[in-house]
């Protein structure tokens, strides 16, 4: 059975004057580019570049929903009430569609952004808000997630689809969780060695733990950072990769 | 033949805490909404609920795209280069499109709203970008503007519907243009006066202008205002009173 | 021995076009004005204008410090780090300092707005990033909070001088805590019940709580509400109880 | 009689997680630092670790107030009322000084930027209201801006201190106007031809124009860019062309 495998990052996410990451290296790389919806990031013009570019290079589009907050840049948690969460989510989601439309494609899945995503770890009501909108807006919509967060369990109850993500260069613990940002480990920043992770991911289901012990992960999705300096480097990496190892690198929207 | 007019004004204003008009008692006179898209006014919550309001009340939901401009509420205008301003009325256009799909409706037309209006009467850049933004949206959503402005005109020549509309309250002089804010007539607020005004823009294509002249108009839709402190009683008394000449009072988007 | 009482409110929470509260009639009830900086609420010309009219009655001006939240009126916890907390603050107390430098006045004391302020009551390392903030800004700067709360604890251990106020209109339960305003018996609306329950808490030390049990209580300073529809008969009904009871309206910051 | 010139950079522009420029290299190469002051640019934190570092470095410290615009980055017109428009200032202008004062310094001079600047070149209205700003916070504080402009006109015939300045790379016309940035000519990017330049602007008090003449100028202080690619080299090369030619560079507030 052929290896199969989805690469997301996050994109768009300039801001009228200031440019964060390199979009259009990036969209040669990726399969699935989680845009950024304006409230956290992403101005309407940096949003409607993104997409065409995105639709014209065959990549998905995402919905990178965040929180209101361009100057903390959606990774501060808010204790936004759930009907509020609900329609901020629809807001983004809207007006991300209509950079879709005009480019001839759709939003196709929705991934939340920053401390929204790890607030939908473990809070059971700000998911359930993100799920709401989903249900709302389009039930067939799929949602990438922490495998076993509380945002995927909640969209698969409702009946969404689910994709579960991994990380390309964060370290992982004993658990399967991730490093804390904060500790040793929390990064690594060697393409190679980032490439090789990502192979072992996709083609034998584990990742090598901070611990050394072997933890079993299954992604449809891999994660690779947009912003950072070697971005594109190990995106790359990654990618060459997997298809050295035979894996076929698609939108996991792809039939 | 018969007499019908479409009455329309500017809803879903409120931003979080601060709370604008009587959306809900306006719903029951318009046949319009004229909803803000959260650039100059509207918050994701407020467009929401008042979108289901519209759409529960059997009221067509227009997209009031405005500058990005909270703090001056859209009124002051802004040099936006034109693909910039396109974008942005992409992004509003769509935030609010999400709220009328999950409300079971759609966005039926566009009008500017304040400074961004004003200026589409005779900046053809600024209007041209407006009209960009709907023929790649929509081509069949037509726009409300003043008669003869450049945003009407330029957006006939596209192929876009366009409807010309009157003020109820608004001073006109000779030329049929509205006398400035800034002046003595600017404004008519007894409810009485403005009602006859607006039975007689309907069925006789009229208006006595400040020196007395009779102007001719043709309006295939009248503004009310939403937000000053009698509005609902100014629409409710144009209503009656059209009702009363035996106008038929539609949105114009009925057929 | 003459009792002496602050009322405070919090004013200033105009946003543009949209308007909260009657501050005009407030500023001549109250001896304090919790005036907002622009992050929760306040566009500058609101700002300025109320810290004029304050200088010109004889009302301290304080920093109603909150977070960079207008969508939420700064009523939403956000997760802000320490040190981004301190300089915004800081950066809140130096835009009302000149609108009072302006007016021929000065920043008295500072007291932080909704959410920030209820974090602040158990966070000590937000408390702290406030605390920060008016060391570095100006020791001899008072700071107003809830009696007990980790803010005036930090403050008092750090030099600075703290004031205790209490809620004119809020419920308390036996410990002296407020009731959540999700259960019944949190706000009490009647003028003169509000005004009877601040003599008593000024006078005598003591309020009743919902339990109908006495708590004591020895604030400096009462809060009564400035933007709800009855603000402004609350709180003249509470001055004048004041005065009826003997005692001396001033603010804390007289001389 | 000794050569002496100020130079001057637009700093503290970066906002949230979107890095502009690199100030630290800027501030050991300007003598004046224009900071941003929020509207535009520049969130609290940044503009507090920016001010540090100037008054540790001995730059001064001047307030880069702009419109409030953070999705234009300050570079497009607003129609802002002159009331408004004041306000705006002496808010920015006590943001900024808030920083100032916890970094033992103050706010040395105040320079518009982007639309602002430009439209106070003509618009007399605007241009009024940034200097009724400063006149009602600081009459000793100078402002920078272009020769022959409405501000620095306005500005002296209220008896504040004017500081005309020179622009290190942009292109001149014949007239002495700087050739607008969609014609060729608006920009000289070789460091060393920008430094020769420059060293002819302070020793001769001349710039040779697109045209191929000489135009006299005589500027207190230089404008260089602090935020493009080639910036610090840019700043680099002229202060040691400076240098080299016998000028003294220091901030025109030096004594």
């Amino acid at each position: 059975m052929a290896l199969v495998i989805d690469l997301n990052a996050d994109l768009g996410e300039s801001f009228g004057a200031w440019v964060l990451g390199d979009d259009d290296a990036m969209l040669r790389v990726v399969t699935s580019a989680n845009v950024a919806c304006g409230f956290h990031a992403g101005d309407p013009t940096t949003l409607r570049r993104t997409v065409a570019r995105a639709a014209a290079g065959g990549v998905a589009v995402g919905a990178q929903v965040g929180y209101r907050d361009l100057a903390g840049f959606g990774r501060r948690r808010m204790d936004v009430a759930p009907d509020d969460l609900t329609a901020d989510v629809l807001y983004q989601l809207g007006a991300l569609e209509a950079m879709c439309r005009v480019a001839g494609t759709r939003v196709r899945y929705l991934k939340p952004h920053g401390a929204l995503y790890n607030t939908a770890v473990t809070d059971e009501g700000q998911a359930r808000a993100v799920v709401e909108a989903v249900l709302a807006y389009d039930p067939a919509l799929p949602v990438i997630g922490l495998p076993g967060s509380a945002l995927l369990r909640i969209a698969a109850a409702e009946g969404l689809g689910t994709v579960a993500e991994a990380f390309a260069d964060r370290g992982y613990d004993a658990h399967g969780h991730l490093v804390p940002r904060s500790q040793p480990g929390a990064l690594v920043t060697d393409p190679e060695v980032v490439a090789e992770r990502v192979v072992r991911m996709v083609r034998d289901g584990v990742v090598t733990a901070v611990d050394g012990s072997e933890v079993a992960v299954a992604p449809r999705s891999v994660c690779v950072h947009g912003d950072t300096p070697g971005a594109v480097a190990v995106a790359t990496a990654v990618r060459e990769a997997l298809r050295g190892a035979g894996a076929a690198v698609h939108a996991f929207t792809h039939r």
